[in-house]
C-alpha cells in the first residue's frame, strides 16, 4: 500500500464517527455509500462525483497527493518556522502533523477529542466546519523549504545543514518574474487537495492551530480549479486562458514515466529517496489583455486548438504535437515561440514534469481586473528539471500575457511509515 | 414558469453544443445525464451531485439565485458604472448582460459565437475556461446600489432618482463596524452562484468584459461553502465557527413565508414588485480566538450545540428554541446575550430574512492568521428587516468574535421577461 494509490478506500464520514444521526438522510447516505471506483473529482471536471467519498491512504512509501489523480480544490500553505523551535521540536511538530494528517485524510476529527471536545471545559481540538463531511479525497502533502537547512543568517537551527540536498535551493532569476515576497519562499509547506474546499481549508487551518507557537503561515492560496490531470481515466481542465492545460502531463499510470522524472532516486541524498521536489509558482494572468486576442493569436500562443486542444500541426487532444509540419507557404503550423512547442519534452531533451496546478481568483485589483492566475506546482525528481522548462520558456509567446508573482521550492521527504512522521529519514 | 422555480431542468453541454466529441467520454455522460431531482448543491454538503448538470431558467417572475436551492459556489461582484455612461447606456449594459445570462445559466457560452469566436481574427466572446462544464446549477443575480439613483454629488445620471425605493440606503452604522471602503457599497451588483466555482468565476468574467467602458469591478468575493439552506430537501451545513448555520433559515417550500418576507408587494414602489432587497456584509470571523474558547463557551455564545445544532433548551436541531427554559439554579439555558436568541424572530416581533451567505478564505494576514470569515447576504421585502436584526445583535455574545469589514445593499429588481431584460421596469 503506497500513499499514491489511485484506489481511494472506503469512505468514512465524521458524522458517523459521532453518531450523530438527525441531521439528515442525505448526509448520511453519502458517507455510507464509500469511495466506490476512481477518484475523478468533482465540479470544475464534469466528471461526476464518486470523488466525494474518496479516501487516499496516508503513509505509504510516497506521500499522497502527488500522483493521486489530482482533486479539483486545493488549499497550499507556507510556514515559517519559530525562531524558538530547536531539533526536538521541530520533529515534534512533524510528528504532530502526520498523526492529524494520518486522521483528516481518513475523514475523521484531527484528534480523538474532535469537534466536541474531551471535556466542556477545554477547547475542542477540531474546529468543526468538516464535522458532516466525508474524506472528500483530501490528501496533505508536506514539504521542507531550502531555509529549513540553513536559515538566512546560515545558522542550521535543527542540525541537518549537512543533510540538506544537493540540489534544494532558491530558483535562479527567470525572465518575466516580478516575485513578490509575501508570496514566496518558506521554511515548510502543507498542499491539502480535496474534492470539497471546506475540507482542504479545514485541514490547513487545523494544521496550522497545531504548529501555533511553533511554525505560523507565511503565505496560503487557495485553487478553485485543477489545471492539471494526473491520470487517464481524467478530462483535461481548462485554465483561465480558456485553453486545456496539461493535456501531456505524466501521469500516474506511465509508471516508468513516473519513475524516471517524479521520484527521487540512488543518485539523491539518501533520505530523500521516495521523496520528490515541489516547486510552486503564483503566475499572475493578465486576462483582459489576453481576452482581447483574436482566437488565431490564442491558438498561435498555445500551439493549440482552443476547442478540441489539438496541436495546430493536426489530429485530435492527444495526437502527439509535429513540431516540423509546415503550412502552405512554408511556415511552421506550430510556431516557433508557441508555449506547447517550446515546453515540450522533445525540445528539452525529454525533461518532464508532473504538473498539480489551480487556477486562482484573487478577488480583484484597484484597476476592477480580475486578479486571477495560474496557481502552477509542479513535481519532479530535481528542481533542475523545472529550471529547464522555465529557461526554455524565455521566449515564449506566453510571456506576454503572464507574470510570475510567487516562487517556492520544498524537498517532499518519502511517504511517512505508520509507526513513523513524516521526514523521518532527515533526522534518522 | 418563475426565475426561481426549485426544479432545474435539462442539463446542456457546451461541449455538447459546440460538438467536440473527442474530449473524453465522461464529460459527455455529464453533459448527457441531465439535471435529473433536486439541485442540492455538491461539496460541502456531502449531498451527492445532481446539481452538477441542474438548470435554472434566468427569466421569470422572480430572479433566480434568492430562493433557489443555495448552490455551493459564489462569485459576487459590485461593479461601478462608468462617469460617461448615460440613461440609454445603463439600459444597453442591463439588455447585454440580461442575454448574456440568459445563455450563461443554461450552460451555454456567452453569445453565439462563443470561445471560438465567429472568425479567426475576432475576439472570441466567450473567455472559454467553461467549454467543457455543465450549467452547475448557476444563477445570476442582479442588484442595483443607492448611487446607482443618485451619485454622491446629488448627481441623477440616469433620470431615475425619483424612482429610487424610499427603503435603499446605506445601513446605519452598526455596534462593531469596520467598515472598510474596498469592501463596500457599489453602483450594481450581480450574485453568480453555481455548484463549480469555475462556473461562478466564468460569469463574472464574461459579464464583467460586457460591461468593459460602460462599468467595472469595484470589489468582488469568492466564497467557497454556502451556510445556509434555503430548501427543506438540503441539509444544513457549517460555518467556519463550526456550527451549523441557518437552521431556522427561511426555505423556499414555506410560501407564505417567502411571500410575507422576501418579495417586494404593494407597499413599495411599482416596479420593485416581485423584487426584494439584498444586503452583503463581508464578516471576519477572529477564528484563532474562537478556536480557543472551550466549547462550552462556544455553545453558549451560538445557543446551540456543537455537533447536532439542537438549541441548548433541549431536543433535536429542528425542535424550536425554548427561551424561557431554565437550569436548576434557575439560570437561563439559552444565555440572554446567546446568538439564536437575539437573532430569532420571536424576539424580533416576526423578523425573518432569507440567508444566503458563504464561507470565505482569503488566504492570511501578515500575522499568520487565516484571513477568514463568512460572507453573508440575505434577501428581504425591505432592508429594515436586516437592520432590525443587526441592531438587535448589538449585545450578541459573538461579536467579540466577528468584525464587519465590509457592507453593501441592493435592490434586486424583479425577474426579466423573455422580452426583456432585468430591471425594465425601472425605466418603463
Amino acid at each position: 500500500m503506497t500513499g499514491d494509490d489511485a484506489t481511494p478506500g472506503r469512505g468514512v464520514s465524521r458524522r458517523g464517527l459521532l453518531g450523530l444521526v438527525s441531521a439528515g438522510a442525505a448526509g448520511l447516505a453519502a458517507g455510507a455509500a464509500g469511495g466506490v471506483g476512481f477518484a475523478t473529482g468533482m465540479g470544475s471536471t464534469g466528471e461526476g462525483t464518486a470523488g466525494s467519498t474518496a479516501t487516499y491512504p496516508f503513509y505509504g512509501d510516497h506521500q499522497a497527493g502527488i500522483t493521486t489523480p489530482a482533486q479539483d480544490r486545493l488549499h497550499f500553505a507556507a510556514f515559517t518556522v519559530s525562531s524558538t523551535l530547536d531539533r526536538e521540536g521541530l520533529i515534534g511538530l512533524l510528528s504532530d502533523w502526520s498523526a492529524a494528517a494520518a486522521r483528516l485524510t481518513q475523514g475523521l476529527d484531527v484528534s480523538e477529542t474532535g469537534a466536541l471536545g474531551g471535556s466542556d471545559v477545554a477547547p475542542p481540538d477540531d474546529t468543526g466546519e468538516a464535522i458532516d463531511l466525508p474524506a472528500s479525497g483530501l490528501t496533505i502533502t508536506f514539504g521542507f523549504g531550502p531555509t529549513l537547512f540553513e536559515d538566512a543568517d546560515g545558522v542550521d537551527r535543527f542540525g541537518i545543514a549537512a543533510r540538506r540536498p544537493p540540489g534544494l535551493a532558491r530558483l535562479p532569476r527567470f525572465a518575466g518574474d516580478a516575485l513578490r515576497p509575501e508570496w514566496s519562499d518558506g521554511d515548510l509547506c502543507i498542499q491539502a487537495c480535496s474534492d470539497d474546499p471546506q475540507v482542504a481549508v479545514h485541514a490547513i487551518r487545523n494544521l496550522s492551530r497545531i504548529a501555533f507557537g511553533r511554525a505560523s503561515i507565511a503565505w496560503s492560496q487557495l485553487g478553485f480549479g485543477r489545471t492539471s490531470s494526473t491520470s487517464t481515466a481524467q478530462t483535461t481542465p481548462r485554465n483561465l486562458f480558456g485553453f486545456k492545460d496539461g493535456t501531456a502531463n505524466l501521469k500516474l499510470e506511465d509508471r516508468s514515466g513516473v519513475d524516471d522524472h517524479v521520484w527521487a532516486g540512488a543518485d539523491d541524498i539518501a533520505w530523500m529517496r521516495g521523496g520528490t521536489y515541489l516547486v510552486a509558482r503564483k503566475i499572475r494572468m493578465v486576462i483582459e489583455v489576453w481576452d482581447r486576442q483574436q482566437r488565431q493569436e490564442q491558438e498561435r500562443v498555445i500551439g493549440r486548438s482552443k476547442g478540441e486542444g489539438a496541436p495546430l500541426s493536426g489530429g485530435t487532444e492527444f495526437t502527439e504535437p509535429d513540431f516540423a509540419a509546415t503550412g502552405a507557404a512554408g511556415e511552421p503550423l506550430i510556431d516557433t515561440a508557441a508555449h506547447v512547442r517550446l515546453a515540450h519534452p522533445e525540445n528539452l531533451g525529454g525533461v518532464r514534469l508532473l504538473r498539480r496546478g489551480y487556477n486562482y481568483v484573487d478577488g480583484n485589483d484597484a484597476l476592477g481586473s480580475l486578479d486571477a492566475g495560474l496557481f502552477f506546482i509542479s513535481f519532479q525528481r530535481s528542481i533542475d528539471q523545472f529550471t529547464a522548462v522555465q529557461t526554455a520558456l524565455a521566449g515564449d509567446a506566453m510571456a506576454e500575457y503572464v507574470k510570475h508573482v510567487g516562487s517556492a521550492v520544498f524537498a517532499v521527504p518519502p511517504g511517512a511509515r505508520d509507526d513513523g512522521y513524516v521526514g523521518a529519514s532527515l533526522f534518522a
